[in-house]
């Protein structure tokens, strides 16, 4: 099976995970639980969103945990950034990446947005211009690329379309991202390989949703066609808020441990990781949907169990 | 992407699902069970195991089962059958298919059935042949095919061995099993090109654990190797007896949405499957780990509650 060597794991677990939690968390916990992922040998991190507190409370610490997580060299942490007031934030807190976002389909981009997508496109050009000036990397997301919630299937041509929209700005990496988790390989394979026949592959990642449990076989499918930045959250964080007990992103866990058992390369320490959730899901204060997560906690408290009884 | 027109489903929920269960369920329940995933199209099931009821005493009833579920044409019922005393049984049960199963590592045949694997071998003949002279099909699982419990990894050479051992006996169908839930597409990928190199796939079935949420990665590439069937749970049933909290089965639910979703027939109505899944949830006395079903039973909920606030 033709894989890449090395992938790039680009988690979003402390703002895609946490902004769907219902309790507001503290900055101190946030903090620690990025220098934990930092520790694991994560390199990619997202780790807030520079968005109204009005629109998202849960992360309206965004400059204090900008300014309190350790910066070491080699790791990429990015911020999400809706606009240009944001963007002014984000600068003044230090970021030096960030993240815009928009939808493949008018009826999400709107409810999510407020604009429709030509205005979206224009309302980048105030973000990704200046923060490019500013000596930022840009990366963008573009959601429902595989399905949106209201309009159902998302017309391929329009990803293409998108991408090098995106692309003509500046942004250097383009998530194409399956916000519903409808998305299945054969899908991925026919959307990424129209999307890769105008735009280099290296400009690209994939975030998958494993609501209907999918995202791995979707990451496959992705790799094979030389993707090498894959979106995920520690633990499976972030569930669905939509539907209680659905899980929703890809938990880090489960796609490091595949890639790591197929011999391709992530940087991360699973063990230290797995460490990282066990302690964020106590700061939560609930379980993750990681299967990985679960069979691994499963497993050590059945070796425990094993030393308590010699021990007795 | 080179799929298969159409998949068998190998529904094993009512067996390798109920076995694992705390409880032992009410015969009528099964029964029920077994009816209701007939009426959702399911076309090959293994409704119990004619195993000794020291054994697995939540099968103890395998004969009422054999006797009360209703047998429709086109519909194949298995039972699994670990000797000849079994056979008798499953006969005198009017079974008309039968499964026999081993290791393809040798610890884990000598604790599971405490024989050799050469002696399992021997004592197949005693099962397999007379058998196939009462005019019964015989369905094999090569367990632990992709990495043992005991002996981490297997040799993919003995899983071909063994698969040629077993097509020489007569065995119709052999399920190359991941016994743990640790096979990865690329491992899958090999580990079959050698056993479908000297083996027809027509004859394969692939049955994948979802410990890890790597099953439905792993059947797409087995599918794209031309494999027409696929072992699963409804609901994912069957739990996994060693890691509380871990996933066991392969869900059906789940691998049918991705089929379906990707144009792959398995004739399976996916309502009527999920409405079987949440009666078997309820007899059972607790949530089944399917994401699908999770996701669709959240979303059920959502609409109720929607309808309830308008009502009111």
């Amino acid at each position: 099976m033709k894989l890449p060597p090395e992938v790039t794991i680009y988690e979003v677990g402390p703002r895609d995970g946490l902004q769907n939690e219902a309790r507001t968390l503290p900055t101190a916990d946030k903090i620690r639980f990025i220098d934990a992922l930092v520790a694991a040998g994560v390199k990619a991190i997202e780790i807030t969103s520079f968005v109204s507190p009005k629109w998202i409370p849960q992360l309206a610490d965004n400059a204090e945990v900008a300014r309190g997580v350790a910066r070491p060299a080699g790791v990429r942490m990015s911020a999400l950034v809706p606009n240009r007031r944001g963007l002014d934030t984000a600068l003044a807190s230090g970021m030096k990446e960030i993240a815009v976002f928009m939808s493949a389909s008018e009826t999400h981009n709107k409810k999510n947005v407020n604009k429709t997508i030509p205005e979206t496109l224009a309302a980048f050009e105030e973000v990704v211009g200046p923060a490019r000036a500013a000596g930022l990397q840009v990366r963008a997301y573009l959601s429902t690329a595989f399905g949106c919630p209201y309009e159902g299937e998302v017309d391929p041509q329009r990803v293409v379309d998108l991408t090098g929209r995106l692309a003509d700005m500046g942004v250097f990496q383009i998530s194409i991202s399956d916000t519903i988790g409808v998305a299945n390989p054969a899908q991925v394979e026919d959307v990424l390989t129209r999307v890769i026949a105008k735009h280099p592959v290296s400009a690209l990642a994939v975030h998958f949703h494993d609501t209907q449990g999918t995202a791995l076989a979707n990451c496959v499918t992705a790799m094979q066609l030389g993707i090498t930045t894959i979106d995920s959250a520690a633990g499976g964080l972030g569930g669905c808020p939509y539907a209680p007990g659905a899980s929703g992103n890809l938990a880090t866990e489960d796609v490091v441990a595949m890639l790591h058992s197929m011999g391709v390369k992530t940087g991360i320490d699973l063990d230290k990781l797995v460490e990282a959730s066990r302690s964020a899901s106590t700061f939560i204060g609930h379980e993750l949907p990681s299967k990985y997560l679960k069979a691994h906690l499963g497993k050590q408290a059945r070796a425990r169990r094993r030393a308590e009884q010699q021990g007795s």
